[in-house]
């Protein structure tokens, strides 16, 4: 399989010569990821980036291991050959899967959304008490726990699914009383457990963040987006792959199933317009 | 492929000869259908039942027509392995997919979920104003409204998706005050169109029927599940394939991923415990 996902720019040289042509690779198993591009496109305005949404066959939380990786590695063909330089695995379920065997097959970087999000926690809770909240197949995993805990075995952990927060932010409900009011039932049994750090594990909640915070009060919110992007800047200035802003940047987006729901949704997700949307199929 | 949809014992009589030891099947992609069967049970107390969720494909309204009806024919093929003499699909986007093609290869009586309401709702309308609430695929499909106007072209129909019902039915909440709010905003619009009747277009909503009446006022709410199993009962009788009542009824389970989070959830839905479930491959 080696062959499909070895990256053939980085075969050919030691660096990439023309880094500026090349873009961020992201991908998702839907249009949750696109809170991570969102803090991207902020926080590295200059490089071009290209987002695929495995939207056919969403969500990969219900599937198993094998599948998940098998499907992970059909995506990652597709983005390598539209020219990446580094790739970002926006979706939980791939980074608790199958991340270990994208990074042993790719000769790019390679970042995941759990690892950021559970080392922000650890640095910022004081009371060693972190809370997780996440979709029914994060929180089974305990990907967060484990990784908190490969971290420092001191903290304590408390997960909790959140199950109606993926359709309360699809349908843009964000700052209704229903989302307060679904916000403060679930995260009770967390809050209960006093602990100051709370690490949004779901790419759709930073859309919820307000009605998260009301209903947590004083505690620190960890927005895995906001942490993997953090990442990301730092990898690619470490290994000088950023982009010099020579042109405008392009933002390209492919989708496996219909591209009218995705812009629709993901217009609410980016607060701003998506162009340039194309539908592709996956093999 | 029809040898594999054709019931053996229906091919080899003209009737069954052991109608006794025969099952009615059930399939649905999750664990919706447990609705329809729990009025099955109810209506028909004697029968024995077969229930299949595909709980590892789960939902089936994001895959293509394609893959609905290979799925499907999965299904139908381990039940009729079951020894079935009836098969009821109670998914309602295999219903508006897949039911010509079902009815086509088998020999046996098939019951799809959108005729019987869409039936019982025609003939329950005064006003010929007619509301339909499901899924997103559901209500995409227009299949209700397709199966009204087949009936009578005087009909107005009126179709909204209430994506958050489902998760809300599974977690249990649905005499929560929440459900009272979430029910109230998605029916508004249908509410303000007039409608004398409401069909449940989604296997899920019988749960909340407390919240959609209240929501709703003096409307008839149209349960799919109830609708389908009279269906069922008057084709048993009609061809003779009622069992007598020469021993207890059996009641057996089949998923397709893990019988545990079945279990739970299904108990919720059955409001009886559910004691022989077993996890199946299919192919």
């Amino acid at each position: 399989m080696d062959e499909y996902y070895t990256h053939p720019a980085l075969q050919r040289s030691s660096g990439l010569s023309d880094k500026n042509s090349y873009s961020l690779g992201i991908f998702d198993s839907g249009l949750g990821g696109l809170t991570v591009l969102k803090e991207l496109c902020s926080m590295l305005p200059d490089e071009n980036i290209v987002y695929l949404g495995d939207t056919a066959r969403v969500p990969y939380g219900i599937r198993s291991p094998a599948t998940v990786t098998r499907y992970s590695f059909e995506c990652i063909r597709f983005l390598l050959q539209q020219e990446i330089k580094l790739l970002v695995v926006a979706c939980n379920t791939v980074s608790s899967i199958s991340l270990p065997e994208i990074q042993k097959n790719l000769e790019i970087p390679v970042v995941g959304v759990i690892e950021p999000g559970a080392k922000a926690a650890a640095e910022a809770t004081k009371n060693k008490k972190i809370g997780v909240i996440g979709t029914e197949a994060t929180i089974r995993s305990k990907a967060y726990s484990k990784a908190i805990e490969g971290i420092s075995k001191e903290i304590q952990v408390y997960e909790h699914a959140c199950p109606l927060f993926v359709p309360l932010a699809e349908e843009g409900w964000t700052e209704d009383v229903i989302a307060f009011l679904i916000a403060d039932k679930y995260l009770a049994s967390v809050k209960e457990k006093g602990v100051d750090t709370l690490v949004l594990g779901c790419t759709h909640y930073p859309l919820l963040k307000n009605v998260i915070q009301k209903a947590m009060g004083d505690v620190v919110l960890i927005d895995s987006a906001v942490e993997t992007s953090k990442v990301v800047r730092d990898v690619l200035l470490k290994n000088g792959l950023g982009r010099q802003s020579v042109s405008p940047p392009k933002r390209k987006y492919y989708v496996t199933d219909s591209p009218e729901k995705f812009r629709t949704l993901g217009e609410k997700f980016l607060h701003s317009p998506i162009d340039d949307i194309e539908k592709i199929a996956l093999q």
